[in-house]
């Protein structure tokens, strides 16, 4: 008998990502966005046959792809090395070398937005003249004019739907994460949607349901996210819909079946439901899968989906005649679900009895090695949800288990619970994570001998934080674009950002004192554990220098401290060697720690 | 309107290739080796379904992929970095990281044969131990035992298939290219399968289609290959079928069909047949391709095939219900067969009388710029057909016409025609080159100013050959891994090519002025013009050395010369990044030089 060995964890190296995708309005067309031979490229597929082909080159991220409704071109917006200035190309209906069609200088911003049905005219959003703010503009192909439809003023402001008639404009004005205002502009005069500007809360996903009517997600006066419409002719807000206990987070309209799909979140997993504008009625739809990241409702009725779980990566599949069919197969060399862990939601009280919940991914008995990684995920207004990392799946194959808690500030667990965060980076969450890593002790899962802490982004700065003031709880300390320093943070950030920095962490001279308390080289003396460091050169969320100086200052006091930077990345990894670089680095490091 | 670009030279450095495949019984299973993710490696997909996935992972091209018939596994033959030490590995059913099998050193070779019905006896030949001649061995999975069948004494010989019963093996005795005996092992015994072992001739894929009858392709007694059976009961061989002017090249035997399907070569094309073994019939098959490279039958009845074209990439297609169906859509970004240069097949008469045929691709006229590329091909007992090459498409593209003839000792012309150039490799097909030269003058096609020479292999040698001989024809040179010296080639050759050496080549010692003669370092005082050898530090064909000794003799005497070492390539450059350095250096050289 031949033996196979049990997986290697240099299989998990070899998924791929699958990312913005568009299908044709017949859907037989498929493009994707995929780093399958190496670097990101869009990737075509006939949906009848499925072999995917190369179909367009440029070896860069992408922000958006979308197939003209005529078909006489493809439209994607390319960022360069993850700098996240995201500019407009085309590509020819049969594919090749995407060309400039709205772009700018390389600093400046062109986001899509829209196009008119007959794919003549381009609506979209930019940094040009407006960094902080932008601007709202349509594109004519055919005189080749741009006009201004809309100047952001006190808030970032994006086009999120035009009418069929082109006579109204959806807007979002985004004042914070969890202040978003949704906006309808007809002949140059203005409306906001929910009944109250001034009161806090969130408008999203606004859909032209007719040429009068948008329908969209709010949690206008709840605590939850629900399906809302407003009616332009009588200016009237109505609420339809709630989903007990669940936040309703995109709306998608199908204008064929005369349906909306809605995802909704709660805690850790996404739900899908259809609301029929017909009979007034909706139910949930089951799905074969736990997360969902993007969703298209074509002429012939089918809906496609980019979805995937904890033990599967992202796929895109079709919604047809009530069933699911995967047509892309990313997955995993030689490994199945069955060889990866799902994890188990947990629950424990936090040092004030608020309720947090976390995922656990316990290692197989047969590749335990006895160490657990605390995760503290990125945002920090997201969760961690049931959701594909390889990264996750390689270190639990290794024997790792993995504690991710869905500290305060986390989404999916009601608007308070998001708000929680808001200029309050380093206290109350800083504090749910000690409560979990306790939760950890007590259940003899861990101890500061086997335990590891590894985050990113703000899960990042939270490892920071956490190294710096309970140094005690850890063997060692993985930084990946974490912010060390919440005064240079606040103005590094790309500038329409900055409109929502005093909601989101605060003002620095306002808030000197807790802006000091909550910056992690606040505490470097405590810092003694040993650390890696990772970090993307194009960063433009967290830049270089929040990693270079907290680097530099550790290493002038004489600390154990690795330093990695990926010259060609910004705030992720999209080339599959710097992500197998990323990989192996971080093993390397967590088994040097043991 | 958008308007767009022409193909950009760039796009054609995006196709793949694909190579080696394997269908599992149910024809529902496809593995192939493919450079999709940059380096070779094993791709699978559901034949339903089309997604391929990455199925294993070793970086290194394949010389077989076979799917266990109980799917427990699948084989596959690695090289490392084009050395062609190939060694069998096995991977798990749901793919993996490939585990050595049947292996050893490193400069060993294991080729795999056979697979027994029940997937439990893998027959292979091995240079170890016999280096020049091979062994013939079984190796039983279950007891982990290799027994030795037949021990090659006076030529490399090697396992063609094994009856079911697996009383009777059938062996190919490679005594030069145009002299290859069939022989079938019984108990110990052996015979021949063709009358007359003493005349040269050829026998080839020698198949059971039953314990007790053979069928194959052989050029005994005639100038072009038919198909032939030998009962083994009654020892008779039997001439069946011939295909009027048309040589066979390959037999496939589908037992669900009770037929085989038979290749045959005519000049450049390909043509496929099927033989019905119950009604003796025969029927040529309509094919959407030129040229066929691989066959598969499974048991369902189905065929699949891999194969292209001139103005298409390598596919595998599935033959089923009289009509085909392309299950891998390669192809170059966003290029179609229109944008590409299909060839026109010319006839030229050579110095002495002698018919030569050449593919002449003509570029376009929008593309046009006046420059001719002679490509000589490899082999040299081989023949340019109507078969996709990036490479001309990316050159046509560019504007160069180019020129490909095929020269004496060519296959597709019939035996004695191939045979032309044994023994002869410098001095009548390098007249057929002259004059190919010569009608692309004539007909104003080109001039010594806008020609330039480019051939790999043989055809670099005979690229450096005609450039000493001939520099007045020539602009500048590119040489792709060609012998420059006989004698030191004569004797570099891997151990199992050594016993052909003297009818293909000639005998150092008693041909030493024919050797000299036909040597390229003979005539360095006349290589005069600009000159780009290309070479893979691991080829085993034509070492190194072959190129090293050419460029540094060139450079001693003051040429101008470029050379271009690929350290993991051997004998062909598979990984995608060396391909496209290989190609824009070629690029560059050229437009350098015009």
């Amino acid at each position: 008998m031949i033996e196979f060995p049990r997986p290697d964890v240099e299989q998990y190296f070899t998924s791929y990502n699958i990312s913005d995708f568009s299908v044709s309005p017949d859907g037989r067309k498929l493009f994707f966005s995929t780093n399958l031979n190496g670097k990101v490229n869009i990737w075509a597929m006939d949906t009848e046959d499925r072999y995917p082909f190369l179909f367009a080159e440029k070896n860069q991220g992408t922000n958006f792809v979308k197939y003209d409704p005529a078909g006489r071109f493809v439209l994607a917006g390319y960022d360069s090395d993850g700098n996240e200035n995201f500019q407009i190309y085309v590509i020819g209906p049969n594919g090749g070398i995407p060309q400039p069609l709205i772009t700018g200088e390389p600093d400046e911003k062109y986001y899509f937005a829209k196009m008119s049905e007959d794919g003549e005219r381009i609506y979209y959003n930019t940094s040009k003249g407006n960094e902080s703010y932008l601007n709202s503009k349509v594109y004519n192909i055919e005189t080749d004019e741009h006009e201004l439809l809309f100047e952001g003023d006190d808030a970032a402001t994006y086009i999120q739907d035009v009418s069929s008639d082109e006579k109204h404009i959806a807007y979002l004005k985004m004042y914070a994460n969890t202040y978003m205002l949704g906006m309808i502009q007809t002949d140059g005069a203005y409306e906001y949607i929910t009944p109250n500007k001034n009161i806090v809360h969130t408008v999203w996903d606004v859909s032209f349901i007719n040429d009068y009517e948008v329908w969209f997600a709010t949690n206008y006066d709840s605590e939850y996210a629900y399906l809302a419409k407003y009616n332009i002719s009588d200016k009237e807000f109505s609420k339809v819909m709630d989903f007990d206990g669940e936040s309703v987070t995109s709306v998608t309209f199908s204008k064929e079946k005369n349906k909306l799909y809605v995802v909704t979140e709660k805690g850790v997993m996404d739900k899908f439901y259809y609301y029929d504008l017909g009979t007034r009625t909706s139910e949930m739809i089951p799905v074969p899968f736990e997360s969902i990241d993007q969703i298209q409702a074509v002429r012939t009725g089918a809906v496609f989906v980019l979805a995937g779980s904890a033990v599967s990566p992202f796929n895109i599949w079709r919604y047809d005649d009530d069933s699911w069919e995967q047509l892309t197969k990313n997955k995993v060399l030689g490994v199945t679900a069955d060889d990866m862990v799902d994890p188990e939601t947990i629950t424990y009280e936090s040092f004030d009895g608020l309720e947090v919940e976390a995922l656990f991914f316990r290692a197989k008995v047969e590749n335990d090695n006895g160490y657990t990684i605390f995760w503290p995920h990125g945002g920090p207004q997201a969760a961690e949800k049931k959701s594909y990392r390889a990264m996750f799946q390689m270190l639990l194959n290794r024997g790792y288990n993995i504690f991710c808690p869905n500290f305060r500030g986390s989404t999916g667990y009601g608007t308070s619970f998001v708000k929680m965060v808001e200029q309050d980076w380093g206290e109350g969450p800083r504090l749910d994570n000690v409560e979990g890593i306790k939760w950890l002790f007590d259940n003899g899962i861990s101890s500061p001998e086997r335990l590891f802490l590894v985050g990113g982004s703000y899960g990042g700065y939270m490892a920071l934080l956490l190294h710096g003031r309970h140094p005690e709880y850890f063997k060692a300390v993985v930084d990946i674009f974490g912010v060390s320093d919440l005064f240079t943070f606040y103005n590094s950030v790309p500038e329409h950002w900055k409109p929502i920095m005093e909601r989101w962490v605060g003002d620095p001279e306002r808030d000197i004192k807790k802006f000091t308390e909550d910056s992690p080289v606040t505490y470097l003396d405590t810092m003694t554990k040993p650390m890696l460091v990772i970090q993307g050169a194009k960063d433009p969320r967290v830049v270089k220098k929040e990693s270079d100086q907290i680097v530099k200052k550790l290493e002038n006091a004489g600390r154990e401290v690795e330093y990695l930077v990926l010259d060609d990345e910004g705030h992720g990894f999209s080339k599959k060697e710097n992500e197998i670089e990323v990989y192996k680095t971080k093993l390397e490091f967590l088994e040097k720690h043991q």
